[in-house]
């Protein structure tokens, strides 16, 4: 059994790595933090009756795996003082993200008091860093717009099949994506029937995204990214599009997306089908259908006629997209296979 | 392993039971069928990349748990066929729940055409029927309602605390509870924004609820029902009024639901405290705190000053109030812990 | 012209009178105050470009007219400054609605400084009150659930038809009933799709229910009420079970309802005929169907079987159950037609 | 008075016609039409009350004014009908929309059997064809994302500032715009917490954009443009990225808009001040706060560091992107100021 703490567990994003640590099979969670204590279904209301307690931060002991939902400068002091006591630490927030300090520096408007550890660390996508997620004592989970156009584009970059610099993105997020934490854009009266967009240039995901997708491609990339808030409650859908250097048919991209996702559990190329009248899904990803699951649906569609692909990246901005892709990183990192304790489907109904 | 099969799989019933059934660790599910056949993943989106097929109804044969998600008429007809053949059978539908013909009939229009295998079905909900169900070899799976209505209010008529006759319940469903097919109650752009009264006086599940509080209580009771829609994808909120014979305090109605429910796995009395100003929350039962769950969430509330008991039964309508209670039935059934494959906490946020 | 100002208009309530009495044909906004002042669209997004500002509340000079949308306390006072300077005004908070002073400060919690200007307030419901609002220098609006079940109720307690005792009534509400105040009830990760019970017993409003139909029936009356939140953004829907005394029909039950409402404008008793399979509604109100308009919807049904009246009354909290109606009852004080500047319907779909 | 009728008049686009036709002061509706006649609540129940019926179609008399909503090879034969007979026609619809026949066959995947009266047609967006719009006798109103792009993008254009071969649209729209017949993708279970893609290339509005985009450039443009559905009833977010040929500053991207749309009564540009930390709105448009409106917002940001600038088109599909600017053209067409009957504010909150 792997021993498992997780630090600001209160908040969504604690709170779904909580959540499905309970039902990991390998996994004894040790304690889960709050500033103040307190039973934990006084914070997640579907713990109801589970019976467990918080502990205040103070008491929170060195364990094998500590999961850190935490502000930024909280992450990078306390995930020092972890790794330093033997712990393997997976950061679920921002601190470890990016692999320029000057880059870091400038997004996030403040010092990083330990950019020592801040290069030791793994850039937590599975797909595309297994090795050194499995030797790595420090995991920087990805952020949600950042998985799901990172994986949306991948397989286009890597091949080399479309114009690097010309990246266009917007992405749609529920209100999970806005934090426990209240606020007037995720007010319902304001939102509930609204679609609102925020951060609109220089998102501080989209770096992320140039940083692996130029590593993938060999080169720099340019990634125009503009996230929008939409009246659901999880689930990013991030809508690429790009422009291919020759023309290539939508079943060629699909089967490039199948060869460079072959094996990998939790990434699914939809190519969905009609059955009837009532039943006319189109073949392109939808959001619900991932919600609350660790999957990354991925589908796209070529435009002859103007010469532009787009690919639809839809994940769980807490599943795939956040505690969820941590926990198939700790799996990595403890020799485990990596669907332990996550192959759940999302709902239908979601 | 229990061999399974699902009769109308395309539907949100059987397709809730085919989603939690293929998580279940004692079941392989040797079918599921669908008028067409065809890729599960063409019904169910969220199913993308499992690689299953439906089989047509006629390739469905006989094993040892057969679910049905059918229409009235057909559950009858292929309830006796699978029966004779050895299966055992869970209705996830209406042609078994009322013990009394003629109420039957009158309540579905239609004669019945098999009223010897309708008296020997068990109404299914476990925490009142668990030692009839584990002998069944039909199980009546009971209306989204009605699980929450009866289970809210079952402690108070078992103990005989309230005035049978004035039991006054309002119920809000989210769409799911509409099913599959399409409908102008359930198309986005009516309801997206609305609350929809429906079937107001004598709500078919209305009758299921006298029929078991009545058994409970042990003299005639009314039930004044009136269901409403509500822009929620899952989830039943019975909001159930009553009048005390005899004053009682909120403390000793909580301890009265304790008591009643002890032991039982998925029902949860709820005393939600709030944790400071911004973790507000009341000390009543969030549908969203049920959704994709098999729990039961359940609290309450004594106005002195009036004399009223208001008890509120939160569930998902395809999970406590659908095919999850079914599946809790079918452990019953095979003498398996009713917790196995069913023990998942809703999501938070749902 | 009415030259009319409101205290409080970048809350909800005062947002939803500016709106529409800038459209009001016999009306000049004075002003219109905010504590910090500011330009309008700043907090009304919806008033893009309309290049008002708001006045702090020392420029807001006495005027004709006078809405007050302000916490309890400020209102009493300040409805004497205005009333003494020779405006009429129109609280639409809660320092005026209930006419004896021992329920009021104990259902506020608090005691009431200006008592002598309480007994001048006429309680605004024009449909039972024109009379006294048309000579009234000071309109108690009312509560929004009190508005729906009061209008809902009245023409049963009037005729004496029910059981005064046993009136139970659930009250539905969207999200604009929390008010502009950010809250963990309105957050929309919390509520986009959860049903919320809150304040379940002696709700504020229930007070004036009582004393409404009280004095419409002409004994003690007994309101059961239990207020729920769902997640729409407007409107409110009331459904108010009652028990009748001897038994009457559907058509009798709408024939009363359409002869008291008789003349009046802003009442509408629904009975909706479905036109085929695909425009299948069913005869009783929407809350969408009102939603921004002045308009309540009542519809009722009778459960013969088992001696119940159901009625619905379905209207906008900041409409018909607030700001619209205090317009409604300053077209009565000063001489207009009711229906002038607030005689637009709601959208379809809304 | 214009005297006007309505054909179609069931369906969403028709229903909102008639809604705001019966509040406009110029105006008297002779007639709306529906296949089975009927009383105008039983399809619209808004419209409760109002004791209004509807025409089939053969008592549809010429009028002065005439909307259309109908199938496509109806609007052309009845356009005619209603032309030669001396009406003036609005087709709400998309049978006169683009301007050259062989691109308009090819993308409606029909012959056209009038091409000799589409080239009568005026294109209805009153910012750029008010004269044309003026004289003409008949319109063919845009369609509804071709209204929000258009509009987001014409300055732009017109001036020159950006590449005009790569112009990336992504439109989301309510489900109001999947319109009243019900379909999979507007089922409320389905897409009540979903965002969905649908006609991901070459959508027939991308025609319509590609068509006055170039025409006020000068030369040949490409639209990219994907749809998505989200959960909200009405409205229209599109969002637009261009390349600037020249960096610019946000400052003058805004005055270039200012400017371009002066002395236009429904374009507003947005540039919100938050006003403290609870009134954190952000300086871009929110699509709720045109909802119902005949209003379009507009808001930009310029990404220094990338080269790109993004352009936000919020209306409502049916305002501003639908029957609204419908009336707009009737009142250019019979001389009345263009707000005649349109003033009204979208409601805060939606």
């Amino acid at each position: 059994m792997i021993h498992v703490g997780i630090l600001g567990a209160t908040g969504y994003m604690g709170g779904e790595a909580l959540r499905v640590l309970l039902g990991h099979p390998e996994v004894e969670i040790a304690w889960a933090s709050a500033r103040h204590g307190g039973r934990m279904e006084d914070y997640h209301p579907n713990l109801q009756g589970c019976g467990l307690q918080f502990v205040p931060p103070e008491a929170a002991e060195p364990v094998d795996m500590v999961f850190m939902a935490l502000p930024t400068a909280a992450s990078i002091s306390l995930a020092r003082r972890y790794r330093d006591a033997g712990s393997r630490v997976i950061d679920l927030g921002a601190a470890f993200r990016l692999a320029h300090r000057a880059t870091w520096e400038s997004v996030y408007g403040m010092g990083h008091d330990d950019w020592a550890l801040a290069e030791e660390a793994v850039y937590g996508i599975p797909e595309l860093h297994a090795a050194g997620i499995e030797a790595a004592n420090l995991v920087a989970n990805p952020g949600c717009f950042s998985s799901a156009a990172i994986l949306a584009l991948a397989p286009l970059l890597a091949a080399g099949w479309v114009d690097p610099r010309q990246l266009v993105v917007t992405g749609i997020s529920g209100t999970a994506g806005v934090g426990a934490t209240l606020s007037r854009a995720a007010h319902h009266p304001e939102i509930g029937n609204n679609l609102v967009p925020y951060n609109v240039v220089d998102h501080r995901h989209s770096h992320e995204m140039e940083q692996e997708l130029a590593a993938l491609h060999g080169s720099r990339v340019g990634v125009h990214f503009t996230p929008i808030y939409a009246p659901i409650t999880r689930g990013i859908l991030a809508i690429c599009h790009a422009f291919p250097l020759a023309p290539f048919t939508r079943e060629a991209g699909l089967e490039l997306y199948r060869e460079f996702y072959a094996g990998q559990p939790f990434v699914k190329i939809v190519d969905a089908q009609p059955r009837g009248e009532e039943w006319d899904y189109r073949p392109w990803p939808w959001v619900a259908a991932t919600s609350g699951s660790n999957y990354c649906h991925i589908g796209l569609s070529v435009d002859d006629r103007r010469g532009r692909v787009v690919v639809f990246g839809a994940l769980d901005s807490l599943g795939k997209g956040g505690a969820q892709v941590g926990i198939e990183n700790m799996n990595l990192m403890f020799g485990l296979p990596r669907e332990t304790g996550l192959g759940h489907y999302a709902r239908h109904p979601a």
